[in-house]
């Protein structure tokens, strides 16, 4: 392997800047000015609402380029951004991308970076529209700030939860989580072996979950097809207890799910088998699904189920009655926003 | 001293986040939801456009902890994210801050860091609306986002200079980086020393220009009183040849600027001489002045002299004839981004 290398110091700032954000195209008339100013200039239609959201991404803690291939890296920091603005009823419009990266990373490898975001951003149609480069001292920090529009009145807050409103869910639990699992030992069991060859044949799945997950676009639009406006909704970040706490939290409420109705994947189950897990764990606590969690009015209940890719695995309760998963005799587990819940009663 | 310290585990991410958002004001209707939820939502007046800037500082790069306390820093971000908002002829509406932190932070630390913010915040009107919070694994990385506003037809671009246009100047230069050196020369002599008692009397100016800029608003609300929209606009962050190179790359132009009209602050000379440093090459390299660099048509000199507080330090020519500083006796000194400007003829 001799691949080729060059020093960012040889582009220079403006160099790298006008390198990185080349070839990216504009989708929205109401991107005024983009890429190469002071600030980037928006507006939003007559009748939208801008929603805003900023992550980042910090190398040793939250990825490690070991395993996580660059071009994955770019697409997975704008799943992240896009998430959240999806997770208010609203849809993705511009982009701003701040990077702070050590004198040892070569032009190449941000080639690759901007070219997994610059593929999320024309299959999400987003408009980049500006950011940062700055050196850091050690690892390197990508902050992806989002913005979005919605219609006046269809936003849609996590405070919005009512008591015996469904909880309902999209996609499977903790397949990120366990392909994640899966890369960890992998990096170990080959860690002093000359030309590793990892061995993730079956688990396809679970690596695309944690490498490369997509944003659950389809589902606003199922969403606004079916007329359906959540009453609270938040994306799958943290895992579903601590999301599902937090919307409760918001909401000012409670709730009850239930352990038969969790979505697991096959391979997210047969992988934990494997690795003596408890699938349960990875489906509860496991981080980075990006998947959509809300809640809708009991009337809905049709309504949702005609969707089709939705699973209702709860309901929301009073306050005072706190969060629990309803395990098949009966019994109730509190949830607990890190770690195996604490078995009650 | 025996300050208080606590662990930032003990409050966990979400009591931390409570506790760091809590006594800001908001100030504008069109903020319509804050901190707490994916994302924050915004709007606009029927006739503005919005403005969006990001801009990050790492520690060991842009930040010294040592001698630049959490409180300024906490200005000085804000500062930095207003001043590109006032440099596109907008004013600031909105703020989320992204906080990389090591767990060797105490959580009084993010404290006084929040402080600086939130004083900025109430000084300049801007609503803080959210933000993320992670761990670092080495230094502290701070993000800042803002928001601002501008009447439809009233943004200044970096793009709009023509020839014999005016180039103004607010303030004086070069004294942040005066500052800067000072600070950096008091704990390279006290490195050593039990109690150190640096030196700084008679420079608080440079100090002040560099540990707690102030965004220059008052420029903008002058602009307007006075009817006057810059041609082109940029805020000086890397110093003035560079940010002057950067206006006229984009307004596909040069430019001559005078020697002798530079405004070099007594503060800035005075310790340049001390250090045996050219008060030149500070005024044209130093950066982290966050003065304004605006261009007006020649017809609008007599109005901007009025305005008092702005030096008009030469003017715009064809983009073939380059960009130079004029010395006393006629010569011209080509301007380079980095590094002493290079003689020519």
């Amino acid at each position: 392997m001799n691949k080729k290398r060059t020093e960012i110091a040889s582009l220079g700032e403006f160099g790298l800047i006008d390198r990185l954000t080349a070839n990216f195209k504009q989708h929205h008339d109401t991107t005024l000015c983009g890429v190469g100013d002071d600030g980037a200039v928006v507006t939003t239609k007559e009748d939208e609402e801008l929603v805003m959201t900023t992550d980042s991404l910090f190398e040793g803690v939250d990825f490690d380029l070991t395993y996580c291939p660059m071009k994955h890296l770019g697409y997975k920091v704008v799943t992240m951004a896009v998430s959240d603005i999806l997770a208010m009823n609203a849809r993705p419009r511009q982009l701003m991308i701040s990077l702070g990266i050590s004198s040892k990373i070569p032009v190449e490898a941000l080639d690759d970076l901007y070219a997994g975001i610059r593929f999320a951003c024309a299959e999400q149609e987003i408009d980049l529209v500006g950011g940062d480069t700055r050196a850091s001292m050690t690892g390197l920090v990508i902050t992806a700030t989002a913005t979005g529009v919605a219609k006046k009145g269809t936003i849609t807050y996590r405070s919005g939860a009512k008591q015996h409103d469904l909880i309902c869910l999209t996609g499977s639990l903790g397949a990120a989580y366990m392909g994640l699992q899966l890369l960890e030992r992998e990096k170990r069991v080959l860690a002093d072996v000359a030309n590793p060859e990892p061995q993730f044949k079956g688990y396809e799945y679970l690596l695309e979950k944690y490498l490369k997950p997509r944003p659950r676009t389809d589902i606003i639009d199922l969403l606004e097809e079916e007329g359906i406006v959540p009453t609270a909704m938040i994306d799958l970040t943290d895992g579903l207890a601590s999301d599902l706490m937090q919307l409760c939290r918001s909401s000012k409420c409670g709730a009850r799910i239930y352990l038969e109705r969790m979505p697991i994947a096959r391979q997210t189950s047969e992988l934990s088998e494997e690795m003596h897990l408890d699938p349960v764990i990875a489906a509860l606590n496991g981080g980075e699904d990006y998947e959509l969690l809300f809640t809708v009015p009991l009337s809905m209940q049709e309504q949702v189920m005609r969707l089709g890719v939705v699973d209702v695995i709860g309901h929301i309760t009073a306050e005072q009655t706190g969060c629990y998963l309803v395990t098949p005799d009966g019994g109730e587990i509190k949830l607990k926003a890190q770690g195996f819940p604490e078995q009650e009663a």
